[in-house]
């Protein structure tokens, strides 16, 4: 079945293994006349991109991404943007030991179970590598957003239930981890601000559901929120309501327990998430599992792994709803028929 | 925008406004040959009908599903399955004080600025009257699944952030905020039991993607955890990572952290989610808002409303995860190429 | 396999089967704002009815169309507008003799083979009282096109090979067919004027790709032309190529040999189909065939048939070209960013 | 809009331009396990390239497949088959005196309307160059197709009107048509062998509506027969109905007016189609167009072209009709629960 396109107007396909050549992404259903240039990529890539800090591998991506079509003369045309992004630093033989075990925490199984048959070669098509590709889609949606007013505010909130503030302490954390062999666990807030109201589709492509979709598809994740999320669930309908006011002649709320979406409709005001990630299930300490041919056997990875999940994918996060919020603004163009009207009178 | 179709296979599409003459379902793509009656909705509807016990409205709805085609003899035929559901007790009147403002914590506004026009009466499409509709379909996606061995247990868990076996405690808090007009929040949990390993699609097309959107399409759906959820993200590797062990010649887990989706495919364990709930938007203490009109107002809403929503809701959740189980065992039937061999050898 | 929806943002699901209690259309992603009325359905309806004339069945159907949701105080409000057409007239008992037995050219023996099972009355789902449904949700479309500038002519060519307008000829054609208990094939002729230019979609969802899918899901169409269709083959391209010129400011062609669509967009003058169908596959000439069984049985169907579909299926490639149409024309609104610029600016 | 994909279960998508660094084809969706490798593309894409004889163009083109994702060790994965073919030999400043003029039959207007901005060079998407990406995609579901028993016969038909078998009249009609700068119009019929009974959905999924929609995206076709075609529009029931018989236990048709395919689900017979192309809109006779600027300006285009486009054609013909079939035998196989149940018993 074929799970790689994302989005209706806007239709995003992604391809692509971790060790094979390269990855890339079509983006279909752009609109033409946006400005779009291979730097245009750069700041969004360079936030995935391991650093060498303390969050990330060692393995050294460049991640430039290549316009193979759809943008002549520095506009899109409106027909398909390919982007490609080669692979490199292939460290494959890593993962010879890997071939004929599922490793804990990973798609192995799942791939195994489902298709006979999987490329072990740094997790294949499951692997983290492929999220390069979507960042790169959804930094196309970003640039039209902003262009038309929405801005993201993305940031890790705590790693290991440690407040993400608290610099120093996270730094040692972190440390201990790696040094132990172990991953942790962390969380991403994402705001988008600007997101004029009205947009949204009942009932099942509420802006929620469609960006609990988008969010959800990144491996890794285990929960999200919108808004007051799971404290909600603990408040009364006196707290939790947000009450409506006008100002310069606009309809706002005067708070935002709703985190911008109400009954799936944007209302004007933040959209706010918070994604939660596991940790990273590749760990060097000892663990046990069972081979393809149906032993136990133990296991210990090696190679070079990023102890945390959350500071490279919180691009991811934010690239995801950059994709959802501009195919929905799309896709709301045709809501009435008055303006439907206006487009089309001679 | 066409947002009130689901699914990719077995596609169910829903219509209907809480107080037009009756709500349906549209159940396409579901194979022939499943014996499939009346009584077999029975059930499902009766769990999510009010009671007039403690949690739910005083207005009753009988909601008996009456199908229209697609069964012939008692067997489903392969072809779509219409289903209705009469709307009756109509107090429409209760909603005239609400045609001309934006109710707090509802879709009013969000309907109204995207399409300058809404059906006021008790919320019109944005209701939870719709989701009768989404049950009826559910019911025979989760026929289906116990014919292939998949079971489910949903439960609330809490309310206002009370254990729900706490009952006594519960009864009590639901009958003061009851009496003071105000309504809670609420969570509940869902497992699938006996869902087969292998189902769900990389990358966007995720067994917990699919899931997340379905169950995000539900009003008030504020968060969703799979698996252990937000606590994950506070977690290590060492601790979150279920190993793999063999028993009886089947691939098994020491533990379950994952809830049973590893990297967007089952892995043959129990899937389980939790899933919170916002209190009520409707509440009769006063609140403030604005009128169409663009004048700040004062808001009290009569009418009958659960003072909670879980409780009822508990059987969307299952019946959303039905449809997306049944959808992505079928999608999954395709994905080894010596299957469709075996399928059409002459 | 879901098969009975049709569109991307104006989305039409057909139900219902020949003798059921009822069958009808969900038609979703209509823009809100539209006038509407059942009286609306009425001149379309008219068309697809038999007239007792000579061309149609003696059954009779009322085919009143009642509109369950998505309109209120007479406008489209942006919902799925559900559509209820009750059966009537069941001749049932006419069709037990057919209960066992492959009708040639029927699709009896392909539903059986696909499900295993069949609603045998009256070819169940595969009959032509499918096309009421598809009617009633072109009328919608119908009427938003025209509200845009958009209008149809519609008409039959000929019957038999026989030209239309040789009406005496004709008649007497067809009666000398229904009284030796055969039927006829026939063509119809779908030209749309004031469709703007620039509608479609390149690659696979050109206009004309869009037009033939659902000309083709017509039954009993074996051939669809485009403008000069077959002929373009024939022809050179300093025949064939239209020349454009200006005129009044506007881009023109001095000829149409193309039928409004260059390379899968609409270029402005008039969209041209002709579509050909086979003869109404019931006759009542002894025939051979087998049966469930597996046995060489002969046959002679009874009933009430037409002895030609083109008549009555001239509104259904009205009806399936409109949703066409409308459905593009809101596609066709995100191409160019500085429109949903305009669209979306403060 | 996303009009670049093909397909439910196997998706396809293209992208590029004739004269961008590359054009290339996604194919997801396609089951795991099938055996490919780059020369399984070689005698499709053969079949497509200019020959340099008397049909085709003199531009040359290598069009070697690299398969990018999706393959692992010679089998498919299951995952998305990224394809790419690299552009040579441009000669782009061919195209530097179209750059600001309509040419007539081809889509620039319609691109220009939509897009308010091309990509002039040599079409660019809508060059015929596209369909390379087709083919390639197309040559996996043709392999699949031939290791389920389905095989294509697909031929040139007729030139101009000319049986094609009339090989010395042909050749020489085509010397003439290419000497004095004019282009002519092709006929292509396929026949697909051993498609198994019960392939296609109904309603607007048939699969005549679905291999229609193919058929018609291809560039310049204007026509499209299944089975008898435009003859079963004047023919009698009598002589068009297929009288179905037992043969060696299976249900077999004496005749195949139908094409294959009754009520949109394809009978076991041969599935035959006849497409009809108009002549190349390329010619260096002078002709009449407008500007960019909006003024009648004449025309002479320089280049090379094919002097007739059903040659080249026909394995785009094959390939589109393969993508569907493949798909639709895919869609198949959730028909009946009763083998949905054997799937899934432990």
């Amino acid at each position: 079945m074929a799970g790689s396109s994302f989005g209706t107007i806007l239709k995003v396909t992604t391809w692509g293994e971790s060790h094979g050549p390269a990855i890339g992404a079509v983006v279909d259903g752009c609109p033409a006349g946006i400005p779009l240039e291979e730097a245009d990529f750069e700041s969004y890539m360079n936030r995935r991109r391991p650093n060498g800090g303390p969050f990330s591998t060692k393995r050294t991506e460049s991640d430039r991404v290549e316009i193979l079509s759809g943008v002549f003369e520095g506009l899109t045309t409106g027909t398909p943007i390919s982007l490609l992004i080669r692979n490199s630093d292939h460290h494959s033989g890593d993962y010879d030991n890997l071939k004929s075990l599922f490793r804990p925490g990973h798609a192995d199984f799942g791939f195994t179970a489902k298709y006979g048959i999987r490329d072990h070669r740094g997790g294949g098509r499951s692997s983290g590598r492929e999220t390069a590709a979507r960042v790169a889609a959804g930094a196309i949606a970003a640039k039209a957003l902003r262009l038309l007013g929405v801005t993201f505010e993305t940031r890790v909130i705590s790693i290991g239930g440690i407040p993400f503030e608290e610099s120093e302490k996270i730094a040692s954390f972190i440390e201990e981890c790696r040094a132990r062999g172990d991953s942790a666990g962390s969380e991403v807030e994402c705001i988008a601000r600007g997101v004029p109201s009205g947009i949204g589709d009942p009932v099942f492509d509420k802006l929620d559901s469609r960006i609990a979709q988008g969010i959800f598809s990144i491996g890794a994740v285990k929960a999200l929120e919108i808004g007051d999320g799971i404290r909600a669930s603990s408040s009364f309908g006196s707290e939790n309501n947000d009450a409506f006011y006008m100002e310069d002649g606009s309809v706002r709320k005067l708070t935002n327990h709703a985190g911008g979406i109400l009954g799936g409709i944007s209302d004007g005001s933040d959209i706010r998430l918070h994604v939660f990630f596991k940790p990273t299930p590749s760990i060097s300490l000892p663990q046990q599992t069972v081979s393809l041919e149906g032993s136990d056997v133990p296991l210990t990875i090696r190679g070079r792994h990023d102890p945390v999940i959350g500071p490279r994918a919180a691009v991811v996060v934010e690239a995801m709803t950059a994709l959802v919020l501009f195919d929905s603004m799309l896709l709301n163009m045709t809501a009435r028929f008055s303006r439907i009207q206006d487009f089309y009178r001679p």
